[in-house]
């Protein structure tokens, strides 16, 4: 694969149509004008895009950063040719109605368009994404004034969005934002407080930036209860609905990432030197559910990232250890043997392996995840859709944190494939690395989405959606194991079956440790639940795609030989399942002792005895 | 513990005088002259020097880093203070004898000396480091010229050195470099070839450097059998000795690394355009050897830092932790309560154990390291020294690659615990975790030493290395289960003891499949091995510390209540033995299944699959 080849392409195809049947998403009305075809040539349009104009800049971006100089905000002219270009080809506006402008596609081929630009360059795609993430909730949530005041220019890019929740003294704790709302007479709100690390919070790449802020409009309830959601424009709109004045939103400093660094995170001040008008989205006191109900996207959006950010180091120390000859591998070991390539080393294939696992692992996840969010909004059949939701709701936490936990570790191994040149910034290995530590923080750390996992998902509808998650493995597993062509997946299904039994023997003890005051161990241990439950569902990842992967593989052989490329992705498939099921699964073992037997390890330990 | 304590004051006392009982060594003649006092007042001078002039500039020399305008080599003047300061008080010439005016310290003193000096900058402290590495060398190997010329000015820190190994076309394998050096008339060499990544290999701290330059003499045997070690200074000397012209060594290029960034990392070109004078060290032919002579104590140095780096991570995390509130903590989770402290937190709690474990845990394993090359050094009765050595040659790749693996996890962790602060630059914690990312890949990568391990050392000299460790663990883990006031240490070592059995069972497997064509299989499971290996060694040094804590813990408790810190200290290090044991051992049962069953996933996979 070339330098410049975002993504192999044999691997968006083969998850979309051969694992995830997108196509059948067409049978329904909404995508009824759509077909494989329309949906490849929006493929292709995102990777011509993506390869042209974003990849070139994104070191350049990493070393030439934005810069404000107390009045604007600064930065590399290729962004903002990009950033053109994305809103141009109607990107913005992709999932929505043929009659809004939009392309009307399913989430799965926008979540397989994301995947080209975060993986040519994530830092100025965020500019783009954070828009159509503000849109997603204005769109649901909004009145129609708000929505004809905004919509429409955001979906072409002319106005930009931002999520503006967290506070510099209250991270993950949203319950104590301290920034207030206060109603005035033509019933628009004036907005005061401080805003932190808010990505794209301040360019100058389109007319107007849309923040969405959480504010809390005083006399309502504490807490989560008491927090309503803003739209606060950085230009004020007349009364014609064209681009007035400076709203009082204010950069007061540029946050220096360690990596992400094309993309502004800022702190923002709203209200502090003169008035800052805002406009409430939806009904008071119901920010907080309005942007928990848009947190499943979001969730699978970073997820993805950060597997795509994975994927991206993977395949270039892939191509690095295809290039680069040291020492020898047996039989040809002798002084005088020329050099191998050190793709031949087995510790040199087993660390490629694990980053395959890992970031073609998270693909396969968090298209699932996608196309789940397709099957939902199309469903007719209300208890079926019910099930969805629910399905939807337990995997998000996992959607979120595994990717962005094991991204990360795939592009620590690229690094280590690389060695000394990994340690470079002359060689990007280290840039992916930088770039991917964000996401195990933004959007929840993983620590908040295992305890979302293990106290509230799992539980949540009486356990609905896992019941829904068993049956669906189940089947899955069952499938694999009656088909004639797939004996290599056969095997890998019964070994992951047992952990299924033990996952339900975890939580039928947790059940009742929950109703105790052993319920406290559990914010500890929650990364060991999280653990179990991810490896189980990534495992049936693996299989999923093993399965399908070896049926092609076994059919082509069949019929003829023709092409042996795809033969051998078909082959890589099937042996990265294998990778994760003997290397990766069994370190769960682990976590289900840790949980049957309660320990207390860290529950006990004292803030004093550090 | 304030910002600017670099290591907690209980911790290397504790490790030094009750975990491994150094003062013990002063009953040897080498170390009459010291005491316990002598010891401390060299690491109260170590702490005060390290606080005092290396802590003040290690952010700083990582934003404006070494630069090179194409003659000379610039950095900011805070490091050449405090290398001057480090030279005038003796450091470098620390190990060695009164008579060439050193402190004749042992070895386990000196290593904790360095823990000051790379918690406080570990880039400012590589210049006099590869120095003592470089004297290392020489005095073990030169003849008398050459410790003349050279030694003397190296013990006082006017002359610096490297270790120049590494060239652009074979990183790992030494076997294949090209670098000659042909001898003249006047019995010196000329040398000529190219080096990379050679630390410290330019600056003005030092009147010269010295280079130790592995190189081929024409006509020697082929590989590693055939490779001669050179002295070779950037300015010749005079007869007289005094400093004289340029010898043509040229620094070609500063690289630029993603952290270490107050070290320079350079590319060397010798006898490029003129005549570059090298001299031989010890014999022809026997370079490499003289190198791995000396790689135990280097190896033990990069652990040891990593481990260092780790803990820095931890305490600065810990810190934040202690001082960001956030979020409840039943039975205080009402909106109205005040905030918690985030170290209230479960999972919190969880990662900085985690970083404890990680971080002490490498700095007993090193330290344990370091106090047997004083053990083996001191020796009178030949066949303990011989065993002493083989146990030091088996421990010697765990020791670099188990702290170099664990450390940078924990300044991984260190992030986590920060949030976003810890994402950006304005906090510390990502330094701590970039500066960490070399040590897995430099002297030696951990693949190399995990097959280093697999393939050389466990079986060496007919296993002797494994018998001796065996026997000392078993030893201290009987002594530590017939203790009476011990009883939670004791319950931990009944836990480690199943698993020294897996792991005969394990090498017994292993001897037969080394004969076979399955041998190739352990290249691609050699980590696996290292796994098993080093958490046994670890959690044996985890069990050796919660030992000694709770014995010192129930003494003092049964004589009086004074010191609630102390107590605390030890608290705290049984706890995290327990989360050793508890949370990381049981990890490895899933490698003791991969070697027992020959897994042969990642050797299956074909370059061509990926």
């Amino acid at each position: 694969m070339a330098a410049d080849t975002l993504i192999n392409d044999f691997e968006l195809p083969f998850q979309l149509y051969d694992v995830l049947d997108a196509e059948s998403l067409t049978q329904h009305p909404k995508f009824a004008e759509h077909n494989r075809e329309t949906f490849d040539a929006v493929l292709d349009t995102a990777n011509k895009i993506a390869t042209n104009l974003f990849l070139p800049h994104n070191h350049v971006a990493d070393k030439d950063e934005p810069q404000f100089d107390g009045k604007k905000v600064s930065m590399i002219d290729d962004v903002k040719t990009a950033f053109d270009a994305y809103c141009e080809s109607g990107f913005i506006a992709g999932r929505y109605s043929f009659e809004s402008g939009g392309m009307q596609l399913p989430e799965t081929v926008m979540t397989a368009v994301a995947g080209y630009f975060m993986a040519a360059n994530p830092s100025t795609t965020a500019y783009p994404f954070l828009t159509t993430a503000a849109i997603n909730v204005i769109s649901h949530f909004a009145d129609d004034d708000i929505k004809n005041a905004f919509m429409p220019r955001m979906l072409t890019g002319q106005f930009t969005g931002t999520m503006a929740l967290t506070e510099p003294h209250a991270g993950s704790s949203l319950a104590d934002i301290k920034t207030t709302a206060v109603k005035q007479n033509d019933g628009s709100y004036r907005v005061k407080g401080s805003k932190i690390y808010i990505s794209a919070g301040d360019h100058e790449l389109s007319e107007n930036i849309v923040h969405l802020v959480l504010a809390k409009v005083p006399g309502g309830p504490a807490g989560v209860k008491g927090i309503s959601l803003f739209a606060v424009p950085k230009y004020r709109l007349n009364e014609d609905l064209s681009v007035g004045g400076r709203n009082d939103v204010h950069l007061t400093g540029l946050i220096h990432k360690l990596g992400y660094r094309g993309a502004t995170s800022t702190a923002l001040s709203f209200g502090d030197a003169g008035e800052c008008r805002g406009y409430l989205i939806g009904e008071e006191h119901f920010g907080l559910r309005y942007m928990f109900k848009m947190m499943n996207e979001a969730r699978i959006a970073v997820g993805f990232g950060a597997s795509i950010i994975g994927y991206r180091g993977y395949q270039y120390s892939l191509d690095y250890a295809k290039d680069r000859t040291q020492g020898r591998v047996p039989p040809h070991n002798k002084p005088e043997d020329p050099a191998a390539a050190i793709i031949e080393h087995g510790d040199v294939k087993r660390m490629l392996l694990a980053q395959k696992a890992y970031a073609e692992g998270g693909i396969a996840l968090c298209l699932y995840g996608s196309n789940l969010i397709d099957r939902i909004n199309i469903c007719e059949d209300a208890p079926l859709k019910n099930e969805l939701s629910e399905l939807l709701d337990l995997l998000t936490p996992v959607l979120k944190a595994w990717p962005s936990e094991y991204g990360p570790k795939a592009n620590d191994l690229g690094i280590q494939v690389l060695g000394g040149a990994g340690y470079t910034r002359e060689y990007h290995a280290e840039q992916f690395w930088r770039d991917n530590r964000l996401n195990p923080i933004h959007e929840g750390t993983n620590g908040v989405q295992a305890l979302d996992l293990s106290f509230r998902k799992l539980w949540q509808n009486k356990g609905l959606g896992i019941q829904i998650l068993k049956r669906e493995i189940t089947q899955d597993l069952d499938s694999v194991c009656t088909l004639k062509n797939a004996p290599e997946s056969a095997k890998l299904a019964s070994k992951l079956m047992p952990y299924l039994g033990h996952l339900h023997e975890v939580l039928i003890h947790l059940s009742k440790v929950l109703q105790t005051e052993k319920a406290l161990t559990l914010t500890a241990n929650a990364q060991a639940l999280m653990n179990i439950f991810a490896s189980i569902v990534v495992s049936w990842m693996w299989i999923r795609q093993a399965s399908t992967a070896e049926q092609l593989l076994n059919n082509e052989i069949d019929s003829n030989r023709q092409d042996s490329e795809k033969q051998n992705f078909y082959h890589g498939k099937i042996q990265a399942a294998k990778y994760y099921i003997d290397w990766e699964l069994p370190l769960i073992n682990r976590d289900i002792e840790l949980l049957k037997n309660d320990n207390t390890v860290c529950t006990d330990m004292q803030a004093d005895w550090f």
